[in-house]
């Protein structure tokens, strides 16, 4: 079951380091890209940054809504990941191509995609700068879910390895999140 | 044994997101944090980006010096990686803190930690804004090593759990880099 996440909470979604799919829609059209570079830069407001290549059909869709979703996919969707990370959508119709399912957000157009583990509704902070320079986006959370059989009060719990979020290396590697380790302080 | 990796290789050290442990010096001193929002944002020639608190003495150091190290741990020094992310280096050794020994790098002064998967030597591109709005640093890669019981012709090879990476959470908790899966394209 999708539930929200605190938003104070949401920075844990992708603290990890996992891949993630970027969803974004502008008027009629949407895309889902496979990104490995994103991560949370603060905690309250959330915000994350996010690379999105200049020549990415992405990249037009997000400049132009001022949005972005960061879903975090799971090991059963390891396939269509990487179709997702392949494929351009200027020539593609990536969501028939990898046959992800989306939903509707709550704050933002871009479409969210169905199984993921956890959801992240951003709003661009315009840096030009970054923008040009690195293709680095940086955006606020404003609104976040996850899927409570992997993620719930704040914590994720990832027994099902189905389930497992994914990390990327490349040439189509990945490696699934493994066991958790509580370290005691001092 | 520590062998090099080659530049446009260095981002496979960083891409699948693993916690990192941050080191710098100036002058006589010297640091060593734990920071989990790292991220490549470029392969060649390869860049690093970082969040470093504004608070910390390890900013302080990277600032005078412009330069910092990413040094990727392994397991079997998690104890040390969650004490090198709670203390402060402005009123604790932090070397001493935690038992990290450390060895000189190749092209910058900050100690590079011992027993590490990996290790990236990075001079700062300074960007004023990034660093003042979002304490977030971008670092160019001059040169990277790695253990090559784990990473060798540009590949992870994480069969020995002592020396598999490690993803943080929150709260003391970290997950292990997991299996790997490699996905064959269509």
């Amino acid at each position: 079951m999708r539930i929200p996440v605190a938003l104070d909470k949401a920075y844990r979604l992708l603290n990890h380091g996992p891949v993630v799919l970027v969803s974004s829609a502008h008027g009629d059209a949407r895309n889902v890209m496979a990104a490995a570079w994103s991560m949370p830069i603060d905690f309250s407001p959330p915000k994350v940054a996010v690379v999105v290549d200049a020549r990415s059909f992405s990249r037009q869709l997000i400049e132009a809504s001022g949005e972005f979703a960061i879903n975090i996919p799971c090991r059963n969707q390891i396939e269509a990941v990487l179709k997702a990370g392949i494929a351009s959508g200027r020539d593609t119709d990536k969501f028939a191509h990898t046959g992800f399912k989306s939903f509707a957000g709550h704050r933002i157009a871009a479409p969210l995609i169905e199984g993921c583990a956890g959801w992240l509704e951003c709003r661009v902070i315009t840096e030009p700068h970054n923008e040009a320079a690195y293709d680095l986006f940086i955006g606020e959370v404003i609104s976040a879910q996850a899927d409570d059989r992997v993620f719930r009060d704040g914590r994720w719990n990832m027994t099902d390895d189905n389930l497992r979020t994914l990390h990327y290396l490349s040439g189509g590697t990945f490696f699934a999140t493994g066991d958790a380790i509580t370290v005691a302080p001092d």
